[in-house]
C-alpha cells in the first residue's frame, strides 16, 4: 500500500486535484493518496519548501511526494525524481530541492518527456505516472537518466558572529506564529546559557525562552522552540504577526551576553 | 480498518494536517483518516463542539474522533480519551466534552505525559499515538488513569417558562443559515400545537414552520427542523444571517398563544 | 474497492462533508472516498458542471459522482441517478446534467423518496444509499424508475460565421487564468490555418496560439489549448482574468482573415 502526498498550489476549488487523484487510483486503485496543502502561495517555492519539509518526515519510508507547483515552466530544468532521507520527490526542477535538503539529495534522476505531447497539466500527465511506477516498486533508476546538479536558489540559513546570531523569518502559519530559521544547536552553540535578547521588530524583545504556549499570560509575546528545534515567536491566543507586522524573511537578532 | 477523524483549527494551508496524518499512517498503515473540518474558528471550542455533534454520528461505532484545538494548554485539564454513544474522542480536557455531550461521558481516561517531552505539538505526538492504540483494539483503560471530572463550560440551552421558549443561535452555516439550540421536541411540548410566533432580530418573525427550503418563494425568511431536529431559520437562495444580522449566541425566542 | 466522488457547495468548515463521509463509511467501509470540490460557488450550477466535466473522466470506468447543489429543492424535478460515459452520477435533476454532457445520457432513473422523510439533508440521506448501492454492484435500474427527460438549461455554446469565432468565458481559475467555450477543433475548422485575432476585453487581443505558459516573458498574456483542449487566456505568472476585467460569461472572439 503505497502513499502518495500533494503539496502544490492548484487551490482547492478548481477541478486540478480532483483531476491529479483520479489519474492516481486510475492507475493504482490501492493508492493511498495524501493531500499536505493545496494552499501553497502561487508559485512560491519557499513557501512550499517549508510546510513540505516539517511535514514529509512524519510519513512511512518509501513514500512518494509530488510538488505542484511552477511544473508548467519545464524549461526552467526538466522533471526530476528524487530520493532522499527514504522518501521519493517529484516535481519540476525550479529550485525547491535547494531549500528542502542541506546536501544534494542521494539519487536524482531526469524524467523522459515527449515534447509533442500537450504538457499544460504536467503533474497530471507526467508526476503521476511516475509516483505510480515508484509505488509499484519500480526503482528510480529506471525512471529516468541520471542528474548530477539541480538548480539552485539561495535559502536563508541563520549566520553567527561572536555572541549574535542574525536569522529571519521563513515561514507565518495560520494562528499568526513566526517560525524563523534559528535552530536549538546554533542557539546552544553560540549562547553558553549566557544571558540574551531576542531582538524583533518595532523594538520589542524576549529575554527568555518558554518550555510552551501557556507558559505567559494570555496575549502576552513569547519564544520557544518548535517541535521541528527551531526558534519560534509566539503570542498566547493572538497573533504575533500582525501585532508586530512580522513577515516572511524578515531579521530576527538574538544577542547573547 | 478503523476510522481516525480529524477535527481541528489547524487550517489547511500550514504543515500540520500532513505531518498528523503522516504520524498515522506511520504507525497505522491500514487507517482511514477522515477530515470532519479544519476550519474550525482559532480556539473556538463552541465552533468545534456544534460541528462534531452534528457528523460524529454518521460514523460506524468505535470510530476515534481527534479534536486539535486548544491542546497546547495542557495544564488546562491534561490529555484524555473519552468513550461515548460507542465513539471514542482524543483531545485536550478544555471543556469541550461538556458541549458536545448532555451527560458526563461513558468512560473518561487520562493521557499520562511525559513532562520532559517537547509538547508543542501534542495532537502529533500524543494524540495520534493513542488514537492507532485504539484502533488496534486496546481498552479504553490501557491507555491511561480513570477520570471522574472534565473541565465544564456552560452550554447555552433553550428554555421554557408558561407560553414562551427562549434560546439562541448555536451555529451559521456556510450557506448563512442559523441553527438553534431549540429542540422540535421542546417546541412541540410548550407548544401544544398552538399558533405562534418566532421573534427575530430587526422586528422580523416567522409564523411557520417549513417542511422544506423551497417551500417559500426566493429570497423569503422560514423556519424549518433541520435534519437533527433543532429550529433552523434560512431564507431561499440567500443569507438569512446577514439580512436579519444574526450571529452566534443571538437569542430566539417562540411565542405560542 | 469502489470510487465515489464528492463536489458539493457545503464549504469546508461546516459539518456537512463529514457527516455525508460518515454515512458513505457507515454503509461501505471499504469506499475510497474522493473529494473533488466543497467550494462550488453557492448554487451555481454551472460551476459544478465545469469542475466535475474537466475532473471526472481521469477517473476509472464506474466511479461514482455524488453532485451535492441544489439538492434540497426537490421539486424542481426529483432525485437521479444517471450513467453516461461509464461512470455514475446522482444528483438532484437541477439542469446540470444539460451542462455536463452533450447528448442525453446512456440512462437515468429517479430515485424514489418517502415524502414523509425529513428531506432536508438528501446527499446523506439519499444519494449515499444509491451510492452505496451502486458501488456493491447493484445495476443502476435497479435504483429506480425510468426517466426520459431531464431538466435543461442552456449551455453556452462557441458558434461560427464564416471566419469569425463567438465564444464566453466558462470558468475562471484560481490562477485567474480564463477558460473558454472555444475548442481546438472548432478552431482549426473554421480557421484554415490563416493569420487570426483573438479579440478580448479592453482592446487586448492575441495573433497567435503558444504551446505552454513560459513561451511569453513574464506579466505577458498568451493563449493556448489547455489540457482538455480549450483555448485558455492566461498570464505567465500573473492573473489575465483580474487585470482585462475577465468574468464568467464575458465574449471572446476569434476573426481570421
Amino acid at each position: 500500500m503505497a502513499i502518495i502526498t500533494l503539496t502544490t498550489d492548484f487551490g482547492l476549488k478548481d477541478h486540478y486535484v480532483g483531476a491529479v487523484k483520479g489519474a492516481i487510483l486510475s492507475q493504482l486503485p490501492s493508492a493511498v493518496i495524501v493531500d499536505i496543502s493545496h494552499l501553497i502561495e502561487k508559485f512560491n517555492i519557499q513557501d512550499a519548501a517549508y510546510i513540505l519539509k516539517e511535514s514529509y518526515q512524519s510519513f512511512p519510508e518509501k513514500s512518494i511526494h509530488i510538488i505542484g507547483l511552477l511544473s508548467e515552466f519545464k524549461n526552467t530544468g526538466g522533471y526530476v525524481v528524487v530520493e532522499n532521507n527514504g522518501h521519493f520527490f517529484i516535481s519540476a526542477d525550479n529550485g525547491i530541492f535547494s531549500l528542502l535538503f542541506e546536501e544534494y539529495p542521494h539519487k536524482v534522476v531526469e524524467l523522459q518527456v515527449d515534447n509533442s505531447q500537450n504538457l499544460s497539466f504536467p503533474v497530471r500527465d507526467v508526476f503521476v505516472k511516475a509516483a505510480c511506477l515508484l509505488a509499484r516498486g519500480a526503482d528510480i533508476s529506471m525512471l529516468g537518466t541520471p542528474r548530477s546538479s539541480l538548480l539552485q536558489r539561495l535559502p536563508f540559513r541563520a549566520t553567527s558572529m561572536g555572541n549574535i546570531i542574525r536569522g529571519s523569518v521563513v515561514f507565518v502559519d495560520s494562528y499568526g506564529n513566526v517560525m524563523t530559521n534559528i535552530s536549538k544547536s546554533l542557539f546552544e552553540q553560540v549562547g553558553k546559557k549566557q544571558p540574551f535578547v531576542i531582538e524583533l521588530a518595532r523594538s520589542n524583545q524576549i529575554e527568555r525562552i518558554s518550555s510552551e504556549y501557556n507558559a505567559v499570560p494570555e496575549g502576552e509575546i513569547l519564544a520557544l522552540f518548535n517541535s521541528s528545534g527551531q526558534l519560534e515567536i509566539a503570542m498566547r491566543n493572538g497573533k504575533v504577526s500582525s501585532m508586530l507586522n512580522l513577515k516572511l524573511n524578515d531579521s530576527i537578532t538574538v544577542r547573547f551576553q
